[in-house]
């Protein structure tokens, strides 16, 4: 990645709420409540799982870096925060208020107006230790990639044993 | 799966074309043609492989299987077709092309008018031998989603030298 570093992550990070939109909105509950087995996550834990990071992950942590430094560290994440909210909401809603905040907090990154030199600043990472924003601006894309494939391995391994013997050319399956 | 097999295949099924739209149009080239390494296949490439298998795999095997059932074995398919043609086209002219294909292709399914029945015929796998029309049109499905997991696996894996320490908590990066 080069100097269009900032524009090549927000160009996948303002798409990601349609792409969510378009495979999931309307769908059978068979599909977005499916999931790999006990203690693995539906479509729609998932998508309660990006919510609750762009409430309190990515753009929060960027605010921590730019105001604070590395004196700091992030306050820790809840990975499973939306699993201790009732499920009870409509995707539909899920969908609309992912889709909200990401608009919301991409405003807010274009708003700063990084310069290149500010991707160097440092942060606390309460686990991993010192981090740079680029790298976190960077896992908040990579992140929303890494929960397309889930969300679509879930979906397709609903349909292993209904493949016969096409399983063996599905690597997925496996 | 139950009853409504066709109806669960064919909600994702239509989805596809919109949802890698949503994901692939107007992205920067570098993300569109990031591989996972040599012979790996970018999201163009994988846009090239799935209208390959709308025009020559899907339905053509389907009606293979409802004309003349497993007496004569479909034509093999060249999952590397794709790969032979050249690589001139537009993204977005891909899109609408496997969007069209798409379409066209559920249209002609829906006016079979399949009937529980009818899932249960036999076709003919040129390498796999006797597979059923239901375990094609779940394979269909399922293909789409394969392909949706490897195109936002070659774009997280894209980052992987960006996310620095969270590298260790993304599995899609091992």
């Amino acid at each position: 990645m080069n100097a269009d570093f900032l524009d090549e992550c927000v160009a996948v990070l303002s798409r990601t709420p349609e792409t969510l939109n378009a495979l999931l909105r309307g769908l059978p509950a068979g599909w977005t409540e499916a999931t790999e087995g006990p203690g693995t996550w539906s479509p729609y834990v998932v998508l309660g799982h990006l919510i609750h990071c762009e409430k309190t992950d990515w753009m929060p942590r960027a605010m921590i870096i730019l105001e604070h430094g590395p004196t700091r560290p992030f306050d820790p994440l809840d990975r499973e925060a939306q699993l201790k909210q009732p499920q009870e909401r409509l995707l539909s809603e899920l969908l609309d208020e992912f889709a909200d905040l990401r608009r919301t907090n991409l405003d807010k990154l274009r708003e700063l107006e990084l310069k290149p030199s500010q991707l160097t600043l440092m942060g606390t990472h309460p686990a991993l230790g010192p981090v740079t924003l680029r790298q976190l601006l960077a896992t908040w894309t990579a992140h929303d990639m890494a929960h397309l494939v889930q969300v679509s391995r879930v979906m397709a391994r609903r349909l292993k044993p209904e493949v016969g013997p096409w399983a063996d050319y599905l690597s997925v399956m496996k």
